[in-house]
C-alpha cells in the first residue's frame, strides 16, 4: 500500500522537533481528520536555514512532513511558496489516494509558517 | 488539547508489533481517514496471554491502541469483545471530541482479530 520512501520517511522522519525563537510558526488542522501540524522556520536574507515540524498526524502526514522540510530546506521563501502537496507526494512516489489528504496538512503548514513571518517583518 | 495519557502512550506506545502465528489477526480501515490497524492476538484456554498492533495511524490512534492493549491483556474473550472504544477513551482521560473516531480502530481491530480466532476454531 505504502511506497517504499514513504515507509523510510515514518519510520526516520527528519527535522521533528520545535526552533526555539522561530522566525515563522504555522500551525494548521486537518478538516478531513482533526489532526494538527506544526511548523517552525528559520530564515535569514529570505533563506530557510532551519526548518521543523511537529504533528499528532497520520504516518502519511509525518511522511509528507518530513520530506516537505528537506525539499524546502535551504530554499528562498518564494521557492518554498510554490511546494504544493502533489510535488511532495510525488517525490514520495505517491500516496494512496485516500491519504491526499494527509500531504495537504504539510504544504499548508509551509505556507502558513511564511505568512506568520511575513505578518512579523 | 490532549491529555497527559494519551500524549505518554503516544510517545511510548505498549505493545506495538506483530505476532508470529497468532491466534487471530484483526486488520481494519478508517472509512474518516483511511488508516488501517493490525491485531495479533495469542489465546490460551480462552484467555489473551499476548496482543500486539501495527497502524501507520495518528497520535490518537496509537494511543488508544496501546491502551486497549493493555485492557485486553489476561482478559477473557468475552470481557475483550465487551471493550469499548468510549472505555478506552475514559481510561485515557478523553480524547478531543473530533479524534473520538480515531478510537473506533483499536476497538474494531480488536473485534475483528477475536472474529478470525473464532472462525478458525
Ligand atoms: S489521517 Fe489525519 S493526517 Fe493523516
Amino acid at each position: 500500500m505504502y511506497s517504499e520512501k514513504v515507509m523510510e520517511h515514518f519510520m526516520n522522519p527528519r527535522n521533528v522537533g520545535e526552533i526555539e525563537n522561530a522566525d515563522g510558526v504555522g500551525q494548521v488542522g486537518n478538516p478531513k481528520c482533526g489532526d494538527i501540524m506544526k511548523m517552525y522556520l528559520k530564515i535569514e536574507d529570505g533563506i530557510i536555514v532551519d526548518v521543523k515540524f511537529k504533528t499528532f498526524g497520520c504516518g502519511s502526514a509525518i511522511a509528507t512532513s518530513s520530506m516537505a522540510t528537506e525539499m524546502i530546506m535551504g530554499k528562498t521563501i518564494d521557492e518554498a511558496l510554490s511546494l504544493t502537496n502533489r510535488a511532495v507526494a510525488d517525490a514520495l512516489d505517491g500516496l494512496p489516494p485516500v491519504k491526499m489528504h494527509c500531504s495537504v496538512l504539510a504544504e499548508q503548514a509551509v505556507k502558513s509558517a511564511i505568512y506568520d513571518y511575513a505578518q512579523k517583518n
